[in-house]
């Protein structure tokens, strides 16, 4: 298994939804700043991945589950770790612990190096992941299989134009924000009650500025399945009654 | 004058726009934890406020003066300070300073304290504000004069639906969103060559879940005045073209 690496942190209130819980967009904020910064404490930050072989890094797949979500003001410790990698994809887990030690919510995510002028998937070079000290694998671990546009039944359509907020510094729609338009379409009466306990999202083609976001959303019980522009980016958020052992 | 308090503070890839600058709603953000952290160091969290008074803090206006923006990953220095305060305002000065020790942005804010049961401003408690060291004045500082909706000449026109994802723990409108809702209204062309430089911002009523912001934007040269639900809220920003002198 790869270098652990964990940071503490208080969750502040800009972070933090109307239900006092840490928004799941800053979660995913938050965890990629972190697996940064150990990029840059092990000499491969994105400016040197960016200079010496014209690489970016990009996630393009997220598992989430969540036992609780931290609250407003909690003091938690993040721990992530590059568990392995294959031709062309690394795998990396964050863990979100409680001051116990407790872990609230584990993310699983796959990641791919990008070509920053053919904007393609490049192979993974062991220069760069070496010093993760990550397993070598052959296989390719399943990704998650999203329920097909076509296969929506009833679905809730609505439109977001891409405004200027939206973006982050590579100029296209920030990867977190996808979750709050799917989240945001979900009726507040239910959120109310219900909380997500896993999250897929699989990030496809990035968005640009001036574009508009087709989004798509239709109910299989307590799951609601979202799809943006023709699978651009799918979600599937699977959604849990609070009950007195799971009051989160 | 009041105690200061600082704290130094790295600008993170989920905080920077396309433009690799720390956001404005960001900034707004950031600087209301520092000044909550500096509360809780003298005694006067907003728990304790809540507990001890049935109070709570609300930020009515902004004005902030930018020479230039903190950048992506730069690391630099906050530093806060309650000025002065009279019967029923209380004004606190932020800076944002780069590693030299030289100020970048600089921002006034005036605060109130509501009850949380009538939603109505309250007298100032010296029991509140005397571990600030703030000095106590007479006079009403003149606030900034807004530009009228009714002498809006040819404003361009928003609706903006009050999602979920816009809300904070106070289950209104963030008061960092609306900056957004103005600023994404200005050309992004028009952004590529120009700054803002200086920014007034009034709340004057809170925005809920379900509502709808009518945002209109009007121009007088380099200024764009935003007026949303009748004056509900208020923006002015004053725009500069990059230059040499100012890159930024």
């Amino acid at each position: 298994m790869g270098l652990k690496y964990q940071q503490k942190y208080r969750v502040p209130f800009y972070e933090s939804d109307a239900f006092q819980k840490m928004r799941l967009s800053s979660i995913l904020a938050v965890a990629l700043q972190i697996s940064g910064e150990q990029s840059t404490e092990l000499g491969r930050s994105d400016v040197w991945v960016s200079e010496h072989y014209g690489l970016f890094w990009a996630v393009i797949e997220y598992d989430v589950k969540i036992i609780r979500f931290p609250m407003f003001n909690e003091e938690i410790t993040i721990e992530t770790e590059a568990t392995s990698y294959n031709k062309f994809f690394c795998y990396r887990r964050f863990s979100f612990l409680d001051s116990q030690g407790e872990v609230m919510l584990e993310i699983a995510s796959t990641w791919v190096l990008m070509d920053k002028e053919t904007r393609k998937i490049d192979r993974v070079l062991d220069d760069i992941v070496d010093p993760y000290a990550s397993e070598k694998i052959s296989k390719i671990l399943r990704p998650h299989k999203f329920k097909k546009r076509e296969a929506f039944e009833n679905p809730t359509l609505m439109t977001y134009p891409v405004r200027f907020s939206a973006l982050d510094m590579n100029g296209h729609v920030n990867n977190a924000k996808y979750y709050d338009w799917a989240a945001d379409m979900v009726d507040f009466e239910f959120r109310k009650s219900h909380v997500p306990s896993r999250i897929f999202i699989k990030y496809n083609h990035e968005v640009l500025y001036g574009e508009e976001i087709h989004a798509a959303m239709s109910w299989e019980g307590d799951v609601s399945h979202h799809n943006f522009n023709e699978g651009s980016t799918q979600i599937e958020i699977h959604w849990t009654e609070h009950t007195a052992s799971h009051p989160f």
